[in-house]
């Protein structure tokens, strides 16, 4: 693509912009601004990364409208430039493409599973009595689908992925490799300094859209759903208890951990290494920082912090005062000598007058 | 089931309860208070549900002899509703029957391996060469048993489990998907600069009646054994360092992790995201909050909290100072200024006489 | 072994070392103080096990200098016993001999792959389009290498591996089972409430003598690479986001978790649990202790601690006022009670005069 086909194609997305230098340059592939070559094109969307312009090799790249062009540098300026940057990545380079497989004669494959159209089934899968799943599944080397899953089309699961029993997913739905999803929770009766195991009955729901990262471990509930709504994304190594209800569009960051029989409301952030005891709600739109530890429920729209997770400007307060407390100590033991002093002072007065 | 033959039941399980409804409703199956239909019955354990008996649709609740029957709801009061329910759950439900596969013909078996009666392996499940297993052993597709391990009876390894050579494994242990026991730890000399790898020559010990969770890591011991005790019940994403022993009867939630060389004793409960430093110990009884960073002994019978976790009144103790710091900054502020006041007036004394 | 031999052994190690004790002894293996029988050797490196001697059935104890022989025991005296005993471990015990598989038939291995000589290769492994590897390479069953991955001479994949493409691989690298390198990161511009996934066309390069832990996540980089770097060492279960470089010669403990874009230099330390945001760096030779939340750039040669991370004698110094907070509350109390005091006895003067 041309520089000129750029600014059109961007146009076309709904993402107008303008071009400052040369039109005709050939662009073949996008890069970061340390390691792009000349025939690749950048962006600036952290300022952290702003002096990497003056030495940069690419052969444009994507500003914001706040940029002005300098040093010959062609630039493409738009209001958004990751938004920008993300069309322009799955334009000239797209999503992976899986190996063709067909179906493995070295796959495993139930008599009464029921796969859609298209069907990509690589070797050491074994896909389970009563499985549904509809057209174009691409499932890695090495997956378990149970008994009586039910997926939707167009899903993706990468190599060594678990599906226990009654999972289901729905369409455009990607698993990274080693996540486990439908095994049972840590339920247990305490019985005379025993733990006897209550049978995990329930199942689990992943909705449409949904991107689960590698070696998460989602549990199937005790007693109905664990649910995983529309859209939402999960980074790696992140652990859902039984009976949680995660709502729609939320983000969360690796590492992050959620207890049983919690619900969690849409599009709702947590950072890395997040946690929440069971039996709480977070609201729409909530944040969590990382490593917070959410202990009460959380409203809506707001953003928490610390451990236990307080709103974030409670947070910084009570940090602020943490790092002052060496000096406050200090204070306290000038005033008890002022005190001192004074005390003696005013005896000497009582003893002169 | 008719609800006067569950009351019968419960009876049979040292579990006396009262009916304060109709005996001759008919049972299927048991679910939550929310999602159950007629015909199932339910529970109230959590008194944050209580709102929901006024709107369930189960056909009966089993609540504690604390609760009075009210407004037409079926009731069957006893002492412990949770460890009646669970009673309930294995009678009506039953726990998971795993897929026959006989032996699959897509196993790879070595011919020294032993396994007793019974043996259900599924595809693409590796045994190697001198492992000795119970009868009853179901091992899900995608397992790997390394050479020499020895398993129990009725043990049941769910798909990608994988045990390093040498492990051994109690009666009735159940381990989830994707977890590994007896990987090498982190065992290193530092010699120059560099890290040069102490061949872990050790091995690991897992108890009867033990489960554990999916996509945890349990490290063989450098020298000797790590340990996992009897009836001990992990969650998921747990790792357990080289050398530590861990007593009978604990409860780990998830993504707590335990260095190398740590002793704990029986019946500690971890909460999640709880981690302890190397060589120290955790005595019988313990309970370790979430998050929790224990770099101390903690003694048997206590609970701590924090990080560095110390015991839970001392910690509220902390926390609750923490937390009136802005008001103990505003006081101090206070008394300064009073005895500048002081000061100046006693100044004014002194002057005036 | 005799352990006259032993003392020549680790001479010719340059570790010089003095027996004192019988140098007729047959020496087998190396054991803890506590499992040794006679026969075995052991060691003394921590003092926490010191009385551990006094009751150990080994035949011979390798200990530091400073200690002086008593009671009879065999000791071998040298500067560092941990290294001793390291290399004591490798002659008598040698690293682990995996099964010999030659190249299995139950492996599926794609027809361009390139494998070096002495490949060995287990069951249920799968090897796509265009792998090349170097010579010894040794997969165990069930893992994945992705199209176009590059591996070096002596590399080690145990079970359940999983490479996505192009991922390259340096030499003599060991990586434990179900790690899975190579994922998509985390990366969704936000688009009007929904998150568009931003393909992710970067890979990872591992360097040279790096071994990486069982159920780790290393994302790929969205654009060029992310790196570990040659000789650095991981525990279990550690996830990586996109885009972060990791110098040569690092320690990383288990569960500890790095976002994205972060650059580490060489020889750095990272403790259980701790997590880096993304976009910084940390220099060489830093130390980041357990569940440390680092969010701000990290000096070299430093050690960090709490959350947010600082330097470790601020850290202890804040923890060190925190824990006198209740103390310093009450005397604060004692403050207002005398000035009260004082303020009434000068209203007394103040009356009298």
């Amino acid at each position: 693509m041309h520089l000129s086909q750029i600014v059109d194609f961007l146009s076309t997305q709904g993402m107008p912009s303008e071009l400052c230098g040369d039109g005709d340059i050939r662009i073949d592939a996008v890069n970061t601004l340390e390691d792009a070559r000349p025939g690749e094109i950048s962006f600036l969307a952290n300022p952290r990364y702003e002096r990497q312009l003056k030495t940069t090799k690419a052969s444009a790249v994507v500003v914001s409208r706040k940029h002005r062009p300098s040093n010959g540098l062609n630039l493409i300026r738009t209001e958004d430039p990751y938004a920008a940057i993300t069309a322009l990545m799955v334009r000239l380079h797209g999503h992976r493409r899986p190996p063709q497989w067909g179906i493995s004669e070295q796959a495993s494959i139930a008599g009464s599973a029921l796969l859609g159209e298209n069907a990509n089934i690589g070797p050491h899968v074994t896909i389970s009595e009563r499985v549904i799943a509809g057209q174009n599944l691409t499932v890695y080397p090495g997956c378990y689908i149970g008994p009586g899953c039910v997926l939707g089309d167009d899903v993706t699961l990468y190599p060594s992925v678990v599906l226990y029993e009654q999972v289901t997913v729905g369409s455009r739905v990607t698993i990274h490799a080693g996540t486990v999803i439908g095994e049972d929770g840590l339920g247990y009766a305490p019985v005379k300094g025993k733990w006897v195991k209550i049978p995990q009955i329930g199942w689990v729901e992943i909705g449409d859209d949904v991107e689960i990262g590698a070696n998460c471990t989602i549990d199937r509930a005790t007693l109905g759903a664990t649910q995983v709504g529309s859209g939402t994304k999960f980074s790696n190594l992140i652990a859902v208890g039984h009976g949680t209800k995660i709502g729609p569009d939320c983000l969360f960051v690796a590492q992050v951990g959620l207890a049983g029989s919690v619900n969690v409301g849409k599009h709702v952030t947590m950072a890395g290494q997040a946690g929440v005891v069971g039996h709480i709600a977070i609201g729409d739109n909530a944040t969590i920082g990382a490593k917070a530890g959410v202990i009460n429920n959380v409203e809506a729209e707001t953003t928490v912090l610390g451990q236990p997770a307080v709103p974030i400007n409670e947070a910084k307060r009570q940090y602020a005062v943490i790092q002052r407390l060496p000096e406050m100590r200090q204070r306290l033991r000038d005033l008890e000598n002022e005190i001192r002093e004074l005390k003696k002072l005013l005896a000497e007065q009582d003893g002169a007058s």
